[in-house]
């Protein structure tokens, strides 16, 4: 499918190196073209899971909320309890809108002098947060800062990232980071990326720096035999990650999403959606994102375009959102939300296969 | 450039009919694939202004608000007076943020019920209105509802409509509708549409019947020689048309935009950025949206990738959004944002023309 382009659609920062590096294809993600392969999907797979991969994920764009109310106002748009959160910490949080459904999936970092960026999925939560704050009253500003994430994936991310920024990152937990520069260049380094073969996140905060920064990278990368990729459509069903806005649906819900963990609606603190997701909690959720092992030895595409029914005896009991083959697994495996009780009971179910109608496993994620 | 696609990326409820019609190139509107073009640039350019041309563009997307407070939520969310407007009436408005910034350009339609739609630029105005309204305790449902304009533009459009949905369409007057049905398919047509060449837009308000309405308009325009294009690059250039989020940046004013006459920051209502918009009018705008004629003779593309700076003397004074081959004016014209001053003075500019340095002279919009 051709794309065309337009000033519409944004330009990261990395642009022309991606180009450079020959990036075939791109997706749209905030306003702002994406690559998602450079030709060689196999290729691009082994390094993420057997060696270290350079992704351009700088259309995971920042909000970036500052000023006397940011902690209240933080807080107030995430559903997960914050209070005991310091500078230097970041929390997979869910951003949820009135009646609970979930509107964005961030990772929430706390930055010196108590700044917080929202590194977000694909919705625009500037407008979000912007219509909040200012509604409310909170005496913030609420920005989109000149904030481009460079992803470094792979087992042997860590190795690359200590020799480039120095061995402290290797003491740094999950989502935690560090404010620093690499060559001049100003970045912040955080445990982070969306895979789970481990990794890091280079925040560059200086658009015109892009392919510089790159650069760097590629070459320190060279004796690791780094090599650029993307957010990975197979890695990230066999890790059974969240693709917001692709898995979920806009009425879907945090519970549902298998965020309940993430979700504190017994705090104090006042958050937006609170009672209805206490409701959610109190039930329990009506569908589950669950793993499916589907009986079918089709290759099928990396890259699933549409949401497809799932059934049982022929009624509509779900849809499936992703579906690949695994090569770790030597199966052909899926996503998709499904009604609670039939994954309670652990039905089989239907769905369309790469190579037709074929009967389903349903599984708790991850697979790996 | 290859667009990956995936259920993140909506598809049009004539997305079949779309791919049947030949589309060969697409952008991504509203988390929504839209076509951009059917592979003859000219063809799709000479049906627009001689003829008659059917467009899909469901990524317009609505936002719906009714309830009790839906009159004061809608002016509250535009910074047009709405008092006078009645059912059946549509107005084109800026939608502003705090501080004056336009975040959307959509038409208003006030509907039976006392509903209203915004109907869409590019931006997520369904987070912003559900924010806004919840936070300010308006009394309404704010939802997106299943609605999908098709565009049927051409001075050959009103004849064609008229003959499937009866007389009564060449009495209404430019943005007014009717609520109506289509061999039972319901609808709302409006006279609209993203040109100057004349035209309705049809709402279909059953996203399962598109192939449907699809099949219906083309046979009944075989007799007109209809054929599938898409808001035209080239027409919207003559035309000044504004792109939201091409020719507009973030911290754009409706001022700048030439939309100072939708704009009443003196009514006794209270809208979004009434204060920062009243000094806008008050001081005047930085800049303004401009008509450029460019001395150079090349085709350039119909699409501008990018944004490129305008200069004088070497010095950055604006931004070019776009830049066409004018058939009718048979010159190279464009689009841009202009230091104030500089329009007022009639200065001659520089900018990269299609083959390479160029001067241009700005001129007022339209241009035809």
């Amino acid at each position: 499918m051709h794309l065309s382009t337009s000033p519409r659609i944004r330009r990261s920062p990395y642009f022309e190196s991606t180009v450079a590096a020959g990036a075939t294809s791109w997706t749209v993600y905030n306003k702002m073209l994406m690559p998602t392969s450079y030709g060689d999907v196999k290729a691009e797979y082994d390094r993420l899971v057997n060696g270290v991969a350079m992704w351009d994920v700088a259309a995971e764009r920042q909000v970036q909320i500052e000023g006397p109310d940011a902690d209240e106002c933080a807080q107030y748009l995430s559903s997960r309890d914050l209070s005991s959160m310091v500078e230097g910490q970041g929390k997979y949080v869910a951003m949820c809108d009135h009646a609970g459904a979930i509107l964005n999936d961030p990772v929430l970092l706390k930055l010196s002098g108590g700044r917080y960026w929202f590194s977000l999925a694909d919705s625009d939560m500037l407008l979000w947060c912007k219509a909040v704050a200012a509604e409310r009253g909170f005496d913030v500003k609420v920005t989109e800062p000149d904030v481009s994430p460079l992803a470094i994936q792979g087992p042997k991310a860590e190795d690359l990232v200590a020799e480039l920024i120095g061995e402290s990152v290797r003491s740094l937990k999950y989502f935690w980071f560090s404010e620093t520069s690499l060559d001049g260049i100003p970045i912040v380094v955080c445990r982070s990326g969306w895979s789970k073969q481990g990794g890091f996140e280079l925040f560059l905060q200086d658009g015109a720096r892009g392919d510089e920064l790159w650069d760097r990278v590629a070459e320190a990368g060279r004796r690791y035999d780094i090599g650029p990729g993307a957010p990975n459509a197979i890695e990230r069903v066999e890790s059974g990650l969240l693709s917001w806005g692709g898995d979920t649906t806009p009425d879907s819900n945090p519970y549902e999403a298998l965020m309940g963990r993430f979700v504190n609606p017994d705090i104090d603190a006042d958050f937006i959606g609170k009672d209805a997701l206490a409701a959610v909690a109190a039930e329990g959720p009506a569908r589950l994102m669950v793993g499916l092992v589907i009986d079918d030895d089709g290759a099928g595409s990396p890259m699933t375009p549409v949401r497809t029914p799932i059934r049982r005896n022929g009624e509509v009991v779900g849809t499936l959102s992703a579906m690949v083959r695994s090569p770790r697994l030597h199966a052909t495996i899926g996503l998709g939300q499904v009604k609670a009780e039939v994954v309670e009971a652990g039905h089989p179910v239907e769905v369309d296969g790469p190579s037709g109608p074929a009967t389903a496993t349903i599984r708790s994620l991850p697979f790996l």
